[in-house]
């Protein structure tokens, strides 16, 4: 089967994946001479850097995802599929979807990244990751249930297995998550669950390395550690994970953790996609590119953002997986395409390091300039700043500033919601014999 | 096991259902000398009168939802349990839930209702009912996959059955899903869906009876009808829906429609609950009450909202199952309640009908009060203040208000997502084996 997308005189470019890379390329060409097929499993882009806020219950899904047809309502090249793409023929220039194939004149693999459970199947399959909006839900839902459960469980180990929780990977991510759960320990829990001893809630951050924020300045890592450990986190470096057997984490050094929830925030590894020879591949499962983003070996194939892999003089070792890389690539190659098409000299892309912050909860942020490094109150509003700001959507940024507003004025956040859109129908088939 | 609720010098409530009466009756008797307990299968209280907005995408779930545990934070007397209530020992005076059993010194059924598939299974299975946040959000991502579906389906029939919808009954809902879908199909589609060719999009309303919004003025049926007409909704009076095979409705006067959805909208019948006696049933399987709420057969069993059957002299059918008679009945059981402990005199329930009102669209809505009946702009107004003002919560008003003016102003829902939370972790376990 073939995708149905109109055959035109214009050149095909076929984008997959509607993250910070695909997108930010789709919108620069929009208006250009191509035709523009964007492919992604979701039909939604969605701004990872808050998913940790879903899973605390401060922000809704909504906020932070953006339904892609929405971006391109007047670009009338830009063609939109929801799918899961499988395979590129790179002898045929076309790709395998679920959906059906399709030919590209140009391709551009912005598939991006996900969690990294290092070949261990268990860890896959018993701890949290939180690498979509799909996955922060399940961890919101998660969370706030065991606290439920928790009030039910009169044994002592089995109350503690529910409310406490282990968080492995000390990066941006395990640090904000661990942050908003203290914060949750502090602010919510003793006003909706009086019944229990929130004392007894236990929040532990196990770091693999030495520093929290490894590739952050000394200053952030261990402002983020003072920060943590005054809000009651237990932060545990050089403590590396070795198992999850559901119920106890288990280190090297011989140590065991009871928590019933773990979540799993120790690395990423590229999104795999069948078609590229192995010479175009390099560890962490990314992309082999040259300067212009074009993937070793092909023309008309390139690879953005997470997924690529890139050398340049400052950066030996390839670029930083983040977002910041991924907007700026995009950007150059939505420039340099449209020379290459017309035969003219391309310029190569070098990466222009804004900063990097994490927050760590209220008034506490680290940001680290290129020139200037601060912690505190200041970099927790730079930090508030920044991310509205990058937020797509008129209406997005205005709900979260609303929420974000009214979560600080209340110390609350209001979205304790334990909510699963039905899946299957068995329970009105249910409903329906009980009635017979 | 026995549900671990503190002792207490204090009688025990136990409510049964977080709707509007078990909320309003808890609420009521907060302050009370009684030690209440609230039971809930969701841990949050669900606006049912917006559900069709949710399933439109105008409006997001936690909007119309509110974590009971909120609204009793500070009422030190009420405890709050997350479970489903099986049985009611009356004898023992206990009740049997799936995380333990309870006593009770006085217990409340507020179980409400849900959809009635008359006993149909092949109706209950394959048709989208809208009785709770969780369906509606299944009709939601439903709709929105089935658009997507549609851009890669070439065969006509197919196409058809994917961007076709059924509505069955012509209530409320019914009427409310109609209008809601027609101006999607109007305002949303031509700019999402570009590459689909809106006028193939029908919308079908069914209705068994010779007129819409049965219970409303002759003058609200008709202009019901009217506002539906005129925005395309192929509405039809007197057409029994007698079975759905998942491709085709098939009526009773042997007409079938292609669609792959289906709502069902056609009635509800009581929530069940084990262990009354069939004395205090009736039709509709609702339980017999007195004019004091009280169960018959029973001093210390209450029944409030959908679930209770009252006759009084203007109703010798029983009320109608409406928001505001729950409201009612809770009210009025929080003042008889104290005074039927405290062997006073209380005061026989007696239904003060407010009016009703129902919206089909942009501008246009039918309200009936009692001295006065309306319909358009103005009756459009009122509805949504009387919807604004009784959703619960500031936020949740803030939140809804903001999204009705921006809908209105852009004429379009920004919440076209289809986000389900992460159900299992097969996804990360093959994404794992993958890398391996």
């Amino acid at each position: 089967m073939i995708i149905n997308i109109p055959t035109s005189q214009q050149k095909r470019l076929v984008i997959i994946g509607g993250g910070f890379a695909g997108l930010t390329l789709a919108q620069k060409l929009a208006k250009s001479d191509l035709q523009i097929v964007l492919l992604d499993k979701n039909n939604y882009h969605q701004f990872q850097p808050l998913f940790y806020q879903v899973a605390m219950a401060g922000l809704e899904p909504s906020s932070i995802s953006f339904p892609l047809r929405k971006t391109f309502q007047n670009s009338k090249n830009v063609f939109i599929r929801v799918t899961e793409v499988e395979e590129v023929d790179t002898q045929k220039n076309e790709i395998h979807t679920s959906i059906g194939s399709l030919a590209y004149d140009y391709l551009v693999l912005a598939i991006g990244a996900d969690t990294n459970f290092f070949g261990n199947e268990r860890l896959a399959e018993k701890t949290i990751p939180m690498k979509s909006v799909s996955e922060a839900l399940f961890l919101r839902n998660a969370i706030l249930e065991d606290y439920e459960k928790a009030l039910s469980t009169a044994n002592y180990d089995d109350r503690q297995g529910l409310i406490d929780i282990v968080i492995v990977g000390g990066g941006p991510t395990g640090v904000e998550v661990a942050g908003a759960l203290a914060e949750m320990k502090k602010y919510v829990l003793p006003k909706d669950y009086r019944e229990l001893d929130c004392d007894e809630v236990d929040i532990h951050l196990l770091q693999g390395s030495d520093c929290l924020l490894k590739g952050m300045s000394s200053e952030a890592s261990e402002s983020a550690y003072k920060f943590l450990t005054d809000l009651g986190v237990d932060v545990k470096l050089n403590v590396r994970v070795t198992d999850y057997d559901g119920e106890y984490v288990h280190t090297k050094d011989g140590t065991k953790i009871r928590a019933d929830k773990v979540i799993w925030a120790a690395g990423i590894t590229g999104n795999k996609i069948k078609g590229l020879p192995k010479e175009s591949m390099t560890w962490g499962n990314r992309i082999l590119v040259n300067r212009f983003n074009q993937i070793k070996g092909f023309e008309n194939i390139y690879a953005i953002g997470d997924i690529a892999f890139m050398t340049e003089e400052a950066y030996p070792q390839g670029h930083p997986q983040v977002a910041q890389v991924a907007i700026q690539q995009a950007k150059k190659l939505g420039k340099n395409l449209p020379k290459i098409i017309q035969d003219k000299t391309p310029k190569p892309f070098s990466y222009n390091d804004l900063g990097s912050m994490a927050t760590i909860g209220r008034h506490r942020a680290v940001v680290d300039l290129p020139k200037w490094k601060f912690q505190g109150f200041f970099a927790w509003m730079i930090w508030l700043g920044v991310h509205l700001f990058q937020l797509i959507g008129v209406k997005n940024r205005l709900f979260v500033f609303i929420n974000w507003l009214w979560n600080y004025l209340t110390y609350d956040q209001s979205l304790r919601l334990i909510i699963r859109p039905k899946v299957k129908k068995e329970t009105s088939l249910e409903n329906s014999k009980a009635q017979n």
